[in-house]
């Protein structure tokens, strides 16, 4: 019998993973190439899909058959692998189970609407005008965590939510890590600050005597992705206004890219992020194709793939040495332009308000404002009317900075407006990761600042393969950071990458 | 009642629509921008969705309404429209209940096959590693008729398998306009084959100081696609091995194009052909979306539309006299290349191998020559192993060539690998349909050529929303072109056109 249990749990899988891969394709399709007069369509076909999904999801013979491997007797019988399938896929049907399909209707018109009036109130530049549909997104979020927490179990609601992106992080175990990480990069910043170099340096590439191309940076982000995933075959980059990465199917992980003609680096660095995404996609074991193993544990290790990727390597004068000569010569302009000169503008520090568009050494500072209020919204010690002020206030203590109109204040992410709640902390958690198996993985080669000058990449993307894609979602996120690192999650690796990196950068003698 | 059954088939056909979509978009995707190593998966993923067609159109609820607005009484309360949709839905439902599951997995099996032993024995160039399989598709496509016309009622069994393509079509009403249409332009050909500038002209545009880069290329046919279709919010372009247009959605219809840098007539008049089918897709009612009226009547009506544009407007001299300053602006090396030259260059008449190389006037020569070839096929006349030594002679016979290599003879099309009978006559039928309407329109409007000549061509896009693609699938091929054209079909028009073009051009006076 457990032998026609896995036959069914395998074939409803396997519809579950084409359901999922037309999905993809369609949001994909959507913001790269579909005509812009066939949105509602487009809708209306998601939608469809989505239903799809949920009912085979919920399908009656689909939950018998994992219910009868999930009793003790049939479990134990299980290998490893089915045990982790089994008991991930309990959970999220009962989980399913508990929230009312009433509440999903609602909940998917709602935020459909929340979109756009954020993206009016954003227009107009009036935090009012999203705060009456925020507030009742923000109530149909407590009234999710009640059907999925009745008894009130939990020892923070916004666990519940955390829960669906960060499966094993609860605020206990987030809020010490990050106060930790706030305060080790207010103090770096603050010493940048009062360095002398903080004063005079200028972003030096948005000289308009210096010029990129769209075709050519275009060229160079196929560039950089080729080098990062040697099969060609596997992938391939399109345009999107927000660059994204996507799987549509084990052999087919899509990227998109965006060009700002006056900023290459913007381009570079989040090709070379997703492209660190699509190292992920492309890593998993073959074994879980088409299975539900085939994913990653958690949102913020997915991250942490881009962000190794983005920052320790792309944003490095290793990294720099190798590929500025190349540079150069896609952009001819440059070559008045010194390594030192160009490495130093790459990574200039200044404390700014906009998340995507922030300096390394800052950008967790903007995650843990968002984390910090939207525990409080959940909790309900705040309210979404309270938002804006308090988003000030603390932008500028943390930043110094103030934000001066709502699309570059609390209105700037589109989060919250889709019920994203939950969210927020898988990007700093992502970039604690990234720091903790780069410091790893210097340890394990040696070698490897002296192979990535010489442009040789291929350690880091086998090492990253081996120790976490490989595994998809066979092992919780802690399990495979502790086999890599033999830690478990701390925030010191990121900031002493930090102050490794920024202090020379500022001439700062510790 | 009727109210209910109706909304039933409304529910069954939205739903359809969006499988539509989705099989569509899976297709255009792997043509265009899917990587290369995802076929397997697509391959998948798309039986997945014919599957789901298939079992949704033969749904019993679907069944049962259709059943029940088909008796005489219901039938007769149904409006106009609702009366077509109906009676289609009872055919193509009875028609596919007609044939066994088993049979349809079989033939779906061999095709699939068949396929792969058509590119094996095109690459090696020898038609015999083909013939086996070849058989049995045809053997599958006569056991299709024997379950479609058990009692051998239809006059000719060739003429079930054109009920796919060009419903209304027989053997009979065929075979006598083919025989005028291939006597008329074999006649023209001789005479040209007789002239002075036969003898001497040259496809100037082949000379490789003429250069055409691929980049304009695609810049030019994005300008053709946009002068032709105004509502560039509804369609989009992207590149593939074969030019083919498909409709996603109502406002979503998705061209492709191919370009080759010695031939920059080959993305020009193909651009400008998928133009014309996208209009057609583009120009249907409003009140056909989501419903099986939102169609073609017939291929052939389809592929008038495409040559109209293809050859009536786009390779006439009226076109280039507007254009072709504009075009030698994107290849400035034309700037010594008169028009008149450019135009007899792009003209130019040359029998030859392959169809989908070959000029305007031998075109239906190759499609008739086909389609005598596997009416007699089907008729059990001919056999499989016959073929090639058949088409030999007849391009001989018709054309004055001789096939040197399967791949450049029988070998040629996919059609037959795919078990496509009945097909290949509605690209003859589509361009004698396309020179009736030219015809027409320039009676409809006496000022059009000096309309083009100034490159307003609105008018013809206009007229043809109006006379064709509007009516969408709410009247039959042969009606639709009644009411523009008060005839039917023949081959007159475009022998006229033929010889009104050809002639002037090789200075021949009848």
């Amino acid at each position: 019998m457990i032998k026609e249990y896995l036959k069914t749990i395998n074939t409803f899988e396997k519809e579950l993973s084409h359901l999922g891969a037309i999905s993809a394709l369609l949001q994909w399709d959507q913001q790269t190439i579909m005509p812009k007069a066939a949105s509602a369509e487009r809708a209306e076909q998601s939608a469809y899909i989505s239903t799809k999904i949920h009912q085979t999801f919920l399908n009656k013979k689909f939950i018998t058959a994992v219910n009868k491997l999930s009793n003790q007797v049939n479990f134990k019988k299980l290998s490893k692998n089915n045990q982790t399938r089994i008991k991930h896929l309990k959970k999220d049907q009962d989980k399913n189970k508990k929230i009312p399909l009433k509440h999903v209707e609602e909940y998917s018109k709602l935020t459909s609407l929340s979109h756009h009036k954020w993206v009016d109130a954003r227009n107009k530049e009036n935090t009012k005008l999203f705060l009456p549909t925020l507030t009742k997104v923000v109530n149909l979020k407590l009234k999710e965590i009640k059907y999925l927490d009745p008894k009130g179990i939990a020892n923070h609601p916004y666990d519940i939510l955390l829960d669906d992106f960060e499966e094993g992080m609860t605020v206990e175990k987030i809020d010490p890590i990050f106060e930790e990480l706030k305060f080790g990069i207010i103090q770096i910043l603050n010493k940048i600050k009062q360095s002398k170099p903080y004063k005079t340096r200028k972003d030096i590439l948005a000289n308009k005597k210096y010029k990129f191309p769209k075709e050519i940076q275009l060229k160079v982000t196929n560039e950089i992705a080729s080098l990062m995933n040697p099969d060609t075959n596997r992938f391939t980059i399109a345009e999107s206004v927000h660059p994204f990465t996507t799987r549509i199917s084990f052999n087919d992980t899509r990227l998109t890219t965006a060009v700002r003609e006056n900023q290459p680096m913007f381009s570079f660095t989040s090709l070379s992020h997703e492209a660190g995404h699509a190292q992920y996609e492309m890593g998993m074991g073959k074994n879980l194709k088409n299975t539900s193993l085939q994913d990653c544990p958690t949102v913020g290790l997915h991250e942490s793939q881009s962000r190794i990727w983005e920052n320790q390597v792309t944003r490095s004068f290793d990294f720099w040495q190798f590929y500025y000569p190349k540079y150069q010569k896609h952009f001819p302009t440059l070559k008045s332009l010194k390594l030192k000169d160009f490495y130093e503008s790459i990574n200039i520090v200044k404390p700014s308000l906009v998340r995507i568009e922030c300096d390394e050494l800052t950008y967790c500072l903007h995650v843990i404002i968002r984390y910090e209020l939207e525990k409080d919204l959940i909790a309900q010690k705040i309210k979404a009317k309270d938002l804006e002020k308090k988003w000030n206030q603390k932008y500028q203590e943390y930043l110094g900075v103030k934000p001066n109109k709502p699309s570059r204040g609390v209105l700037q992410d589109v989060h919250w407006s889709e019920g994203y709640f939950g969210y927020f902390p898988t990007y700093a958690l992502g970039t604690l990761y990234s720091a903790m198996l780069w410091k790893q993985i210097n340890i394990d080669n040696k070698q490897l600042k002296k192979q990535i000058k010489k442009g040789n990449i291929k350690y880091i993307k086998d090492w990253l393969d081996k120790k976490i894609h490989v595994h998809g979602k066979t092992k919780t996120t802690e399990q495979i950071i502790k086999l890599a690192t033999k830690q478990t999650i701390t925030a010191k690796p990121f900031l002493n990458y930090l102050k490794d990196k920024y202090y020379p950068l500022y001439n700062i003698k510790e």
